[in-house]
């Protein structure tokens, strides 16, 4: 790392924090049609951010939804092409009563910024456009190419960058992706993401009796569409958490032993994990697999939500005509989604209980996505990112799935770097969302080194 | 019969009617706070009508909810005395538009008066005040005894009235109660109803983690509220309809071998009771019994909803940390309601998977009732009855609840006539609801019969 990144950024310290906040003041929520101002507002913020650091051609990219905002420099001849990715969207900030500090109101704590969307993603998209400004500070130019390409429906699906990425696969040619939008395994330990779950969402809506039934009268010779639903539902993983669907392990690899292997020498306390993040009595799942294991490269089967009959306070004695379950189930490398799909539809068909139907709607469907840590951005990253942080960088997966890694590798053909900021306490989504302070500043000089680094 | 109660009916066919179509305009829907002015001047009706043909001591009581209205004619020294009960609260009309005519709007057609309330049961209470109306004109005064005890909750679980007889027992004091709210089996058959099942009401919460958790990050180790909930619902009944609860059948007595002879008697079309009455592909339910059997003679396990986790549109990926059903057992004769509350609850914390607590709240329970079908009272009411229908009066249970008669049987210690002039298409609580017009006038005759015989 140029020492002098160091010294740009120490020199800059309070600027590059107010910036950020002024970023973080506008609620851009995109789950909230009232909030379709603040979209526009945070879009606009993004593209003056990117013509302030000398990024060329920026456009903001009308789509079926929230727009899109690109941005590129491409005079670095015969380097690599990053293309850098972010969202400027965020969760809802509710319930509003369980903040300290108000959720459009970033404030510094102990260390850490609070606010709505100062992790995910805002602070740590940020991350890459400063540390452009500190490479064209230090060095009148950039030592690599890059694109940008910045979306506002991160936490509504995504569909437009989707759409987008599948249709211009040569305006966003690149060899390496660049992603922070995930999170260190503990504090100060730098992390690289190299594996994503995917992941099938469905509902399953199952239908009974042609109306709802009074229970005292036909209970005992009609069928109900709840009961049927949860016959069928418990039928699909068994009390050890094994999914029960014929076939959905047939195409399941363990991890290699080096995996595994490096797997064993994280420090993970499940006292500690079960009572400050899960907050059960105990933890649940496949026997003979470590937690990571579990959640990084098993697949699971999951019910988000159910709902059908009467369910408002009091008693009503009905036999509910109508259920509607959300289910998916997280897909490990080699887990093809149509496959699964098909191996779903058939158990659905064959558990179906007498007197019910049960129709499966597929709402997205995405495979799992694995990089690979011998790739040169990769291992460049890697040394970039321990340098800063004075550590080696540890490769972990992470349970969750992340689309847009998947579509680059797909449509692009490049490698992402997850290169993530975050800590795993930042509480995304939850009130009280944090970003750890010295990681803004790290960060930038983690992106800066990196670039660097890359150029060779 | 005498006949002229015949030619009184017959010279007041107009009025009777429009008298009711009155009682009918009134929009008294006890489950909607907007409504309670009309359950007001429903009561006031009620009131009214009960003054108009001689009854004393005519009040409106109020409750903690909706009011009773009391009323009396005491004056045949040595006769029995009858307990009429009714209710003149009705059930929400949604869904509105799939009503032919206006639900408070009454008219005729096809032979059936058409109206929310018009069988459940403002129709068939107004039978009895009519009655009233059409001995005093024939003879003066009354054969019997009578009181009117009607109530404006018995849609949304009748507490009051539980209350108000619990504790009213000496003014209460009666032979035998006749309440008009059941069903004849089928059109001219004369119908007294000897059996409700019991019913335990109870709401399940399954509480998992501490907070709704990421499915990615979490999916695979944390244990689920709504699947903890689906895993111990599933394992209260087998696929056969059979309770898997332990002890749950220990109380459960078979019919007397005549009482299963005469219902083998009674003609039933399964084919039209699934496509008609049902509306679902197939019956379901215990092998080896009726449905007469499965549906008034043996428990049933239900869950009238559930609700947990997201259930709004499109995807969101959450290991749900809440969930609760609405579920109820009904109960047959000799089964009591404590006993199988207690083997719930053992079999909840039996079954209750990992990770996931299950609370279970009792909202309401009450033991089956049976009436002796040998009693004075029913052996006369079947007599009038059939006499007036031309044929024999049928014997039949519900497996529905009416809890004011196990409330009359426990309290007041006395058998209750439940004479219905509904019909099973009548659409109780469905759009459309109709009560047949030869039933409203044959009714009034059949109680007019009916009190003339029991005076002896």
């Amino acid at each position: 790392m140029s020492l002098s990144a160091q010294s740009f950024v120490e020199s800059n310290r309070d600027r590059l924090l107010e910036e950020l906040f002024e970023f973080l003041r506008i609620p851009s929520i995109s789950t909230l049609p009232e909030h379709k101002g603040d979209i526009q507002r945070a879009a606009h913020f993004v593209e003056a951010g990117l013509m302030a650091v000398g990024m060329e051609n920026v456009e903001i990219i009308p789509t079926g939804g929230h727009p899109l905002v690109y941005g590129e420099w491409l005079h670095a001849a015969g380097k690599p092409t990053v293309l850098c990715y972010g969202h400027y969207d965020v969760q809802p900030p509710d319930p509003l009563d369980l903040w300290i500090s108000k959720p459009f109101d970033p404030t510094v704590r102990d260390g850490s910024i609070y606010a709505r969307g100062s992790a995910d993603d805002k602070g740590q998209m940020y991350i890459h456009i400063k540390a452009m400004e500190a490479l064209r500070t230090l060095h009148g130019n950039l030592p690599v190419n890059v694109k940008f390409l910045i979306e506002g429906e991160e936490e509504v699906g995504g569909k437009s960058i989707a759409k987008f990425v599948r249709e211009n696969r040569e305006k966003l040619r690149a060899d390496v992706a660049l992603v922070s939008d995930t999170a260190m395994f503990q504090p100060n330990m730098p992390t690289l993401c190299i594996g994503l779950r995917g992941l099938v969402y469905m509902e399953w809506e199952s239908t009974g009796p042609a109306r709802d039934l009074h229970s005292g009268l036909y209970g005992g010779a009609a069928p109900s569409a709840v009961f049927g639903l949860i016959e069928l539902l418990a039928k699909a993983k068994d009390a050890g958490g094994v999914i029960q669907i014929p076939g959905i392990y047939d195409d399941v690899k363990a991890p290699a032993p080096a995996e595994l292997e490096s797997w064993s020498r994280l420090s993970f306390d499940e006292k500690e994990f079960l009572a400050k993040e899960v907050g059960s009595t105990t933890l649940t799942g496949e026997k003979g697999y470590s937690v990571f294991h579990r959640t990084w490269a098993r697949p699971t089967f999951e019910v988000h939500g159910i709902a059908g009959g009467f369910t408002g306070a009091g008693a009503k004695t009905v036999i509910p005509a109508k259920a509607t379950a959300k289910v998916s189930i997280r897909l490990v490398p080699e887990q093809d989604p149509d496959k699964v799909i098909q191996q779903v539809r058939d158990f659905v068909k064959a558990n179906t209980p007498a007197g019910v139907q049960v129709e499966v709607r597929v709402l997205s469907a995405a495979p799992a996505t694995m990089v690979n840590p011998d790739h040169k951005a990769i291992r460049v990253a890697a040394e970039a990112f321990g340098e800063v942080f004075s550590q080696p960088t540890v490769f972990i997966r992470s349970g969750g799935s992340i689309p847009i890694v998947g579509d680059f590798a797909r449509h692009l053909g490049i490698p992402t770097v997850m290169m993530g900021f975050g800590l795993p306490d930042d509480g995304l989504h939850s009130p009280n969302e944090k970003f750890c302070l010295d990681n803004y500043y790290k960060g930038i000089l983690s992106v800066v080194h990196f670039l660097e680094k890359l150029a060779g």
